[in-house]
């Protein structure tokens, strides 16, 4: 049994809790909040240590590994603290808004063997990985193009938005990684665009965008195309095509529920999409867990890692440098 | 090149005229029509004789063939006609409402080399065959089970419904033959159930039932299960399962179009079904014609023959006196 | 929180005991299983008592209801024991394949205000459950037709299906009680076919069918029609499909995943169905625990009560008499 | 009537031949191509005049318009006499491979009332045009981004794809005039990138692309986003999305037929989608006819024009320079 922690009691550090307890080879052993209201509800619920501090986490001998969910600017500070107490991380996405701070941690962690695994849940998702499967085993042949439509179905809150580093940092990151892992091989230049439609005061006001659209490619030609929206009335639209010489595999959009109507007026039609991530991606942040535990505990390395946090950090930046030269920027130039 | 008349120059007849006009093995040659102003329109379309009479078609020696798209009661004479005339024939079904006229006729041109083709038009639908293929190719197994939903977009004029012989010989004939085509053996067993719900009154009125649902069993116990209603507001609900010991095919609905719209109430949302029932199986109504040809041409067996009429309007009767009785009916109670 | 113990540890009980273990307004605190090892692995599991005797957990002032999971021959002496003890009753179906014994039971019983609910649980499918409520909601007008695909995966053991009570008893009373449930009016008629094709041999010994379909009428004419057999190999088919006088709606079944592949031969290739009841009915066993919990919490009838088990006993009854005398069954003939 | 004759019997000319033949309100009078024997087959088959040279057919005063499907070169020339003679022109795309070719052909026929309409196909398929009347109806809210899939089925052979100017002016154009004719604005920047996966050889002797993605930016921010690919083996991949503020509408692909196979490997296996681009916009080409001979007959505006071709073909030569200049290209820098 691998006793976790978790540093964050609020939505999406609840939902790990809930599904760390469930885990049949991991234990929840307790958590933290800043907030304590938070982090004694999810102590209370499920009859674990509510912490006084962070560090109190980290010291802990009944602590193996920490899961942290709290804001994004502390995750530089807790995956050093994990590192130096040797407790196994995994860490939500981004590692920070700041390349730098990220490259500088980046230094001072370098040989650890402790295992650091990033959140980025998309790759652990049943219909994206078993299109993935397909592309492995030469199913569609030679992978040529990624299409990623990526739309949350509304905008967050307007201040999680300000503070979010943008719509590349914050929504992006997650397909720009998942992009990665599906061409199987570096990318070398970034080309994006974006736009202001949904909410342009908003995004005037932000420095930001709402409605994206990023061109990835790789050394041998292969290409990544990214369609975002920070809001798609119909839900969270999230489709992943792999398209190859031999064929293409599609990992589909999840309805709500398999019920269709056909009427005078249409035939076909279906509930809306399912709205919320943790809904949508449920069985993702499960296999999450599963990946983490088993890879903590049998030493393999983690299957998505501190520098794969640290390029998709690094392709979002790329991102916003695009638009504001109106160019393709060679990855390379990205220091 | 075949030379086709056609008689009858109403919906379908103008139709059957269009196709043999378009088709690169088929020749027009002349209509018939009793009334006039019909037979003009389309003689004068297509540039063709317009017969004065029925005999004079059959007499006539540019004729080869003669597609008969007259009123049910016309038919028994106009095949007869044909088969003393030595003209091949394609002829709409029913032969007629009387399996006692049918079996009479049946004696009369008994041993006659004259083709006689029904026009069992879905047994030539492209969705329907390349199920029943993957049927012949083994791909589904041993068959089972033959599901099929048949439901009319509305109902047909009072006039029409009156006079159509009632549910089983007017709409189910369709399903009852294709039912035996896809089964590959004879249906020994018949049993349905009728309700009026669709126009309570009419029906009642009729002695005639709108919905329907028709059992056949194989001599093996292989059962086909027809649907039917006389209205689906959605569209011309036209469904093909072939359920066997390897697998299932089936021949799925007809859109008006391939669009579809994702909404915040709902997604996936198309267009109704095709309603017209010239619009849903064109396709199948150009190849009834070619296979029409091909078999005049060649020599061979027509695909769907004289005796599968006949036997078509056996089981429509069987499922009449299903009803009555309550009971399953034997096929060979029916004599 | 309502205190559950579960009676039976095999598939179906470890899965509710789970289900009970998570739900938040219940509790599971015992359960018990004549043989020790699969009771004391679920009780380790969950920490909770390990009774010694079925006695023990009606006798237990800590339980409030009791979820029998147990073989179909205890179930109407432990219902009667749950009735006398007064602990609220969540019973897998069938209540018994006696008719005569459920009768019998019905009279001691009768007049008892423990609640006492039927494990039916397709009544709790999400996807069942919003085409009924379209149904309800007027969305598709009056109600013609409910068409129900109903196909296992595979076979049971040998000895499953010899014990089972025949394919009606066993498998199609789901089917029989959804229908119920759909047409929202007493079945007057029932009329059945039976085959057998998966497996002759073990059908013809067990005098039971693999194959079948039943046609259930109402009083007013609606029609509900079953299509069964003991095998599909492309998994766990199961459709519902209501057709009424303003539209259709249509329960589909479930892929493993949503994803597609299109290739040189074939394009749409998507994965076979889910092949196991439990998963492929995973969230409506779950809400089925939480009907339960609710209508026991708040003293309202339970949604699917004893009369709903033996309502669909008789039905299943009627099928085999139908098949027997090649009839249509008036469900009062029944007794 | 609208008489009119073709000019160039190769695939293109001849289904444009039949088409006119069938239109109730065209008739074809004449054709002529420089290769005798495809022309003789054509003024055979529907029995009009095979002319002995393009001068003749815009000197007879028997033919209202031309169509023009010639080899691209010829395409400007017979323009401009079509223009001269007063004959309409339906004029396959693209108008040149040479924009300066076209801007001085635009000022030599600049005033013309002459109509000369463009053969963008695709604006008159039925799925494409009802996604986007569900535009203008206002049902997908404000439109935000164009997502155009298109991918040929197959390479087009080795002479024809070098002399065909390249990806952008061959293939793309297709995508960028709907890109054009969805926006329904003007595009203010292009983005492109090219990729050499298919066939890297040929595509490097003839310095062309068979991979490609193009970005196209409106002055308001609406996006659109092209992929192309010379080759997927599954059938031509020709796909619409309109993606809005609320909602989204999809013109789908085509299969060959509809029929699903569900197996022991795989469920809703389907055809391959349809190969060849005539068959797959039948329903366009022959609207095509509709829209030409409806503008002409009333003296509205043809619904394509020559700006359109013009337009299109300066979109395609900046997605050239893009990939040249890695980077954004005004389209106003394109003269």
């Amino acid at each position: 049994m691998l006793r976790i922690s978790v540093l964050g009691c609020g939505r999406i550090g609840r939902m790990h809790a809930d599904n760390i307890a469930a885990h049949p080879r991991a234990e929840l052993v307790g958590v933290f909040d800043v907030y304590a209201p938070s982090a004694e509800e999810v102590s209370g619920k499920h009859g674990v240590i509510n912490f006084n501090a962070a560090e109190d986490v980290f010291a802990s001998s009944d602590v193996d590994a920490v899961l942290i969910a709290t804001p994004t600017p502390t995750h530089v500070n807790f995956i050093e603290m994990g590192v130096n107490a040797g407790k196994a991380i995994l860490c939500e996405k981004p590692i920070d808004l700041s390349t730098q701070r990220v490259n500088e941690l980046k230094e001072r962690i370098d040989g650890t063997d402790v295992p650091i695994m990033l959140g980025f849940v998309r790759r652990f998702d049943p219909g994206h990985a078993v299109a993935r499967q397909a592309l492995l085993d030469g199913e569609i042949g030679e992978l040529h193009q990624v299409v990623i439509t990526s739309r949350d179905p509304g905008m967050s809150p307007d201040a999680y938005v300000e503070s979010s580093g943008g719509i590349f940092r914050d929504m992006t990151i997650h397909d720009l990684d998942l992009a990665r892992f599906m061409l199987g091989e570096e990318v070398t230049t970034v080309t994006a665009h974006g736009a202001r439609l949904v909410d342009p005061a908003l995004m005037e006001k932000c420095d930001d965008f709402d409605t994206a659209v990023v061109t990835l490619v790789t050394a041998s030609g292969k290409q990544a195309i990214i369609t975002n929206s920070r809001k798609a009335v119909y839900g969270y639209d999230q489709r992943v095509e792999l398209f190859g010489s031999g064929g293409m595999a599609i990992s589909e959009n999840h309805s709500e529920n398999r019920m269709t109507k056909h009427l005078a007026a249409a035939t076909n039609v279906s509930a809306p999409l399912k709205h919320f991530f943790i809904e949508r991606y449920s069985a993702a942040f499960n296999a999450e867990i599963d990946h983490f535990v088993d890879a903590v505990e049998t030493g393999a390395d983690v299957p998505v890692g501190f520098e794969d946090g640290r390029l998709a950090l690094l392709l979002a930046d790329a991102c916003f440098k695009s638009i504001a030269e109106a160019r393709t920027i060679r990855i390379n130039e990205m220091g």
